[in-house]
């Protein structure tokens, strides 16, 4: 029962990819896990969203292997299962090829942290990850992009993946995740959105993105008032990405 | 019964805020005031605009206590508050994160005035607040960015809530208002296109944006014709933002 | 019922800058002449397009009276009027405020034809007017406008309102005529999308706009195949703008 | 029987060039071959998508001849001919001038590889045409227009129909093909998306677009695990563009 409410919450948060103008043909995919049962459930590959239903989703365990299923999940599958693994506290995650973040992963640049938006959701730059050496495409290619965003995370004190929930992948595209599934696809809207107005922030300035950064006790506020223990935005007892 | 129908009012502005592409995720609230009853009307915190109705809609005074409703009133109530205040002349307040006057905002540029588009809605540029300071942040943040607001109009002898009806919150967002609740909707639109058309102007001349400003003469024949004693512009006796 | 008939197509007409996403609230206008009744049918002022009928078109002589009909019309109806009288082969246009084309005309520059599809719709750059004088604007304004367009175009021996059915007004926005209703609309339609082409070449090469100017012998050969006696695109017997 | 189906499939991926909003007005038509029959279904020249039909899809021979139809086909026909006399893989052809991939052709320049999702379809830059001469325009333009894309990849020993299935020509507008209709589609969706990508890449880092090149190893990789003998994108069974 559990997991059929996962199926279903997987699901649909793969068809609002297609509502927030996320994706472009089949170029994403989201995950949510159930720890208790060591199973995530994620996309099928290659399938559109809009014939895409809870049966058709793909049940994995926490090795890859396909559980009650005909079809297969999303090539994606070791990058979501690394991320499961290395951060704890994830319980969905979301890969896009959205435009605007994908624009600072091909350029291999973090988005820089220029106001309440980005603040809210995020406490800092987007970070982006190094790229993967040859040897790193060859062997396990998909496990190992969820190693380096593993390692840009545990390399870097200032990061913390349950306040920074995105990342950059260097020459790829973004991966997002959340405490839960509906969680880490409002993170990937919140990084196309911030990424997209970090970008004409620039073009208004036309100086470099980082000059106009927010101050860290704004930054801090934004983050506290809407995650934080005496977080007061949104309805008593209500959860917020 | 007029209670109701700014209720009714406040939720379909909410509601039309999805429709102008002027709000992500649940970034925006719009408010009316009934001035005799001395109650402001706004949107319920966190809530999706899909799932808005008129009853959810959050009753406050001018202290910010809510009357008889169960929810909680968007965190940014104190400053509709404020600024219900100060602009006595104040209908309605729209506060959107809306992209491109977002990205002047981060910039902290004020929106310069181009063209016959600005004039229509604004009688020179948006100006924007100088930034909070850490104090203003750590202690009734909301409150204080009404106050910032207040004070840059205030300062400007060049500056009148009515004919400017509209501003940009350093490091953070726009915020409009208007006459009466549509009216601040359709301002918060007005600002938006003209913030990106600012900057794709900038974008063909190649040189800063505030060369291209757009006559006086100009400016003020276009405003006059729509919100002067003399307007032509509308059918006779309707309403203009 | 000719008339009727008229109405109902600039209804239609004004309906489609919706569709196209041409207009911003309610910033823009279409009509359509009857040259044999001496009258033009135009969208009433201020009117939302959504509840827009052809009974609420409005009939107005050639010299700005308004026939048959309780509304005002658009205030922009004296810069069609002298639009229709100077350009005789006009039969339909269409004045909006379309974003990249505004842009243009808020930077005071023409929209130079860099490609194919711009010269499948005009026959060289879109021109720009120079801006209206304080006397023009305090007296007139609406009428002067129209003056300055076909000022520009009296001007130039190289400019042709039959080749080139359109223009930017410094400061302001655009114009686009056509022979017919539908016809101008797509005018609209084709100026918008080669100035937002057109800014994307510029930041392609990084180089001023001009440098990529189309060859005159491929211009030719594309309005030719289109809109010359020859013309081989479309159906036979098929009207194209 | 089987005409009927190609002749359904064409009529499809015509109207899907709306949804994917890759046309304006009528600026787009795709084809697809039926090699057994040695024909062509093609969109008629000049006609709505919205009113498009089966019925109304144009079947042609391989010299262009109309066959059994009332509609006169795309004036683009030629160049879809060459395209599959000279590309043997090419099962359909889609032509567009979708803006961000037609700025690259207007710009005269190929669009760069420069992250995984561009890799996905292509494997290296997008090349553009050298512009036809005033000869070649003069007589059988659009055979021409075959021509100079054939050439472009026949001259090139790095280029590859089959995986770098699309081009841009200087001054036009893209072209792109794949193993069937839909395929082909697909590739123009990728081709516009990329773009659009490699415009923001190149404004995020400031510099030349080429500087942020994919490294070739994740190149292969990408293009390997989605059009490769040992393929593991999508279902078992499935087709991919």
């Amino acid at each position: 029962m559990k997991l059929e409410s996962l199926r279903t919450a997987v699901c649909d948060a793969n068809r609002r990819l297609v509502e927030e103008r996320l994706v472009t043909l089949t170029w994403g995919n989201v995950s949510g896990i159930d720890r208790e049962a060591g199973l995530i459930a994620i996309k099928p590959s290659g399938v559109d969203y809009a014939r895409l239903t809870p049966g058709a989703v793909v049940l994995v365990d926490m090795e890859g292997a396909v559980v009650d299923s005909d079809g297969r999940p999303s090539c994606d599958t070791p990058t979501h299962l690394e991320l499961y693994r290395r951060f704890p506290q994830a319980g969905g995650v979301t890969h896009t090829h959205s435009p605007k973040a994908t624009a600072f992963a091909q350029a291999r640049r973090e988005i820089p942290c220029l106001g309440t938006t980005h603040a809210d959701h995020f406490t800092g730059p987007v970070p982006c990850t190094r790229p993967l050496t040859a040897e790193e495409v060859a062997n396990d290619y998909e496990l190992n992009t969820g190693r380096v965003i593993a390692e840009r995370f545990e390399g870097d004190p200032g990061l913390d993946p349950a306040t920074t929930p995105g990342v950059l992948v260097a020459g790829h595209a973004p991966f997002a995740w959340g405490v839960g599934v509906e969680a880490s696809v409002d993170n990937a809207v919140a990084m196309e959105a911030c990424a997209a107005m970090a970008l004409d922030t620039a073009a208004v300035t036309g100086t470099p993105r980082e000059s106009a950064s927010l101050e860290a006790y704004v930054l801090d506020k934004h983050h506290q008032r809407k995650h934080g223990p005496s977080a007061y935005y949104g309805q008593p007892g209500g959860q917020h990405a």
